[in-house]
């Protein structure tokens, strides 16, 4: 099976990898970079294009590229019959309505840098197709991918979506953040990394809600009011820390 | 050595099992609650008391209460010539100036929930004393309960504290955030788990900074758009969305 992605970046690349471990050719990146699609190609073979007219027929499609790309993709593309999948989260199926025959959605709900490898056979993928035919076709498709496979239809991938923006993009802003205080006093962020882990481990088996620590929820307001003196010169950190510890001390069990 | 404990939270109780295993002997357990104090002697020994009255000498007390709590410590414990450790990220060590002889810092960096067991000797531990003696005695305490003991000082214990808040509370309460998303739509908080132990894994080894992914930092204005009015019935998660993709704009690299 012959598999062109359209989009070279981290879900690209690592979309690329797991494809070539389950043994499918890779034909062509597409990429307005062609440093980036020439990056793909290099590890995973196929041939590294920049202009959607190179674009030649193959037997998946798979469209990694910015939200906002995907309702702008030519429909002069050679998809003809082929599948033709997005990865999106934030992205409704009914994007390629009436532009394409057989489509669908592959999801990784995952967090990607080029740099970091991942077990992608642990990587639930959402998926959802326009008919059972194409739905077959995804599933067989994601379960060489990975062994975790969730049917998700496009309102819940969208919910999905953006708690994933809390659980994931939000919370590495915070690990930024206090990063960032301790750098500007000189201090190792390796001493908060076990308890960036142990964080996140509780919650594995614990629900987030019965989890909460710390001093919104224990109410020591002498606490809160110094670390908001602290933040007097970080007006971002400021508003966040005050929003955030409002809202644990009104939904504190 | 008797170890005696002023308080029955979550750190006390880890503490408490810690001692237990490095050899020491509980002495009491004083809590607010004498059903609290309860559950600590019934796993590891010593008797539980609700009275500072009743406080007998030891060799070490170990202060693990709510912050507001130790500057309001009895003067008239008996303490005397013993060491005396708080346990506090968020209070200086002068707190207990000019009321106890030898005394000092045991701040472990982690957070705890009664239900969940932690490798003690994994915790790492900040330590710090009012002369070089007891910062010998701290450190020897220390030592025999974690692997990772760390010398730090009131300032900078604060702002660990602080940070720590950002990259342990606050994720909890995005954590927390993002299972209540799902839960209002019949989703399974299952899925996002994967998604929340690979961002704290991938900065052990990477700066956040560079970690950083998502809608905000890709520029997806649409996609921030939708998930703002997804966010309507929300108003403290909408200004969370709001003003933490904001900061994640600015400080993109």
């Amino acid at each position: 099976m012959t598999i062109t992605f359209i989009g070279s970046g981290n879900v690209a690349t690592h979309l690329a990898e797991a494809c070539t471990h389950a043994g499918f050719t890779i034909k062509q990146i597409w990429s307005r970079s062609i440093e980036h699609a020439n990056e793909i190609t290099k590890k995973f073979g196929g041939v590294a294009i920049d202009n959607y007219a190179d674009v030649l027929p193959a037997d998946v499609f798979i469209v990694s590229i910015n939200d906002d790309g995907i309702a702008q993709l030519p429909m002069n593309l050679p998809i003809g019959e082929s599948l033709i999948v997005h990865t999106s989260g934030a992205t409704h199926l009914s994007v390629f309505e009436g532009r394409f025959i057989n489509y669908g959605v592959l999801y990784p709900l995952q967090t990607f840098s080029k740099s970091r490898t991942v077990d992608f056979r642990e990587v639930p993928l959402c998926i959802e197709a326009n008919n059972a035919a194409n739905y077959e076709l995804v599933n067989d498709l994601a379960k060489k991918l990975s062994d975790v496979v969730h049917s998700v239809d496009s309102n819940s991938r969208s919910v999905l979506h953006l708690a994933a923006v809390f659980v994931c993009n939000f919370t590495n802003y915070l690990y930024a953040s206090g990063e960032q205080l301790l750098e500007e006093q000189k201090i190792d962020f390796n001493l908060l990394r076990p308890l960036i882990m142990e964080t996140a481990k509780k919650v594995q088996i614990m629900s987030p809600a019965l989890a909460q620590t710390g001093p919104a929820v224990r109410g020591d307001e002498q606490t809160i009011l110094r670390h908001l003196q602290m933040l007097d010169d970080h007006p971002q950190l400021w508003k966040m820390y005050a929003l955030i510890s409002a809202a644990i001390k009104t939904t504190s069990i």
